[in-house]
């Protein structure tokens, strides 16, 4: 089990490796680390704690925390969704700012349809939820290799990242590197 | 378009990142922030304002801001090549270096011979710059994968970066990952 | 040959990147650097000056500074082995903690035994030895391509890092890319 010391410090030096500041209203402070541990507990991995966990880590992946979102959001509004980052200039002014919700609806749709789904439809099977295999047939949710345009950076995903963390390139700076080979993983 | 503000944002973000300071110099910050923002503007990137543009983003990749070799210049002069990032020595004492330029001579060619060659021989018609399909067909400019050998650090380029974004270790440490299969994108 | 102002400067961009500060002790700090100076003309790589050198780079790499267990070993301790590297709240207490050394014994075997068993063995021929031929045979140490489940990092190592760089996420997110295709490099 994690305790909460080691869940603040490591939100503490990934804020100082960005750039960035922890949220300054210090009560939220220690109700998101403490949410941040008991996701950490339950699920095996930090869930954002302002977010509804599918407990499925293909769903929940983009709202682990740092999510896919902070850095967009920090770029564009001074602080994530749910504020526990933020950036220099809010850190002083301690005006935390309205942070719109940038997560896809089909990534909340495919988090938390399926568990409806499988309810009505797979009662006593063990059979998946319907839009997961939809969409691996689909291919909609495939991973791919994709790299940045710009720098040369590679990640396996499903979809590139909303800013290139090595050079800070826009997300249409990524590109799929194609191949005849099949990965999978 | 993107606002002189979100400019001025993303280089002190990525400043920070990195260690660095932006240049002491108020009159150069303003208008190299100003050059950038026209530089995406027009072209989409953020092309160093310090360099000629070719326009085509394959030849001006490794120039646009932070171009590939603003880390060495730092590492070796304590700035880049436009003074925008300085390291703290620099900044404290407001003695901006002359820095040569590292980019090197080949790739100024690739980058501004193509027009006249293309002017001159594809008049009204669709096809390449000579330089260019010399160079696919030499594959002198082929994208390939890389690793750094220290630290595992994977990146799809022409030729592997100066310095190494996660370990720092010199390019010398990059070796091609080789396999049978061809990769594009 | 690197100077030791390089080696300092290096030292300290790197500190600065992941959020650590150099040890707050000014006589470990001159040894340290001038430790990883000589490495650096002797083995062409900043070998932890704390470490037995193998001399050979695939065996050593591992505790090329920044070495594989600093940033778990920051996290946990804060310090590195070496305490070259510390987090903010050892770097004012100046109290430097014992780090347990975190280097897995059979990398460890694998660095020293193999000087034995060849002097044992292969005296007079060009023949690799004993347990380097095991370790490919068994493919234990192959490098393989990693990639960070969280955040989609990938790598290109015998086994992935402890913390991912990017994400920060445990070693335990990051998974195997298959396919059906060697690599080698």
């Amino acid at each position: 089990m994690i305790t909460l010391e080691q869940v603040r410090k490591r939100a503490e030096a990934d804020a100082k490796t960005y750039g960035y500041y922890l949220t300054p209203d210090a009560d939220l402070l220690t109700a998101f680390l403490e949410g941040l541990k008991v996701n950490e507990d339950r699920y095996g991995y930090p869930l954002c704690p302002c977010r509804l966990a599918s407990g499925k880590y293909e769903y929940d992946r983009d709202i682990i925390c740092p999510c896919d979102y902070r850095d967009p959001d920090v770029a564009q509004y001074g602080a994530c969704y749910c504020r526990l980052y933020v950036n220099k200039a809010v850190y002083e002014s301690k005006n935390l700012p309205e942070v719109p919700e940038r997560r896809p609806i089909e990534k909340q749709n495919r988090a938390y349809a399926p568990q409806t789904a499988k309810e009505a439809t797979t009662e006593g099977t063990q059979e998946k939820p319907a839009s997961a295999t939809m969409a691996q047939q689909t291919g909609q949710f495939k991973k791919k290799l994709w790299y940045c345009k710009q720098c040369g950076y590679m990640v396996y995903r499903e979809d590139p990242p909303y800013i290139c963390p090595i050079c800070k390139a826009k997300r249409e700076m990524f590109a799929e590197i194609k191949s005849e080979v099949e990965f999978s993983g």
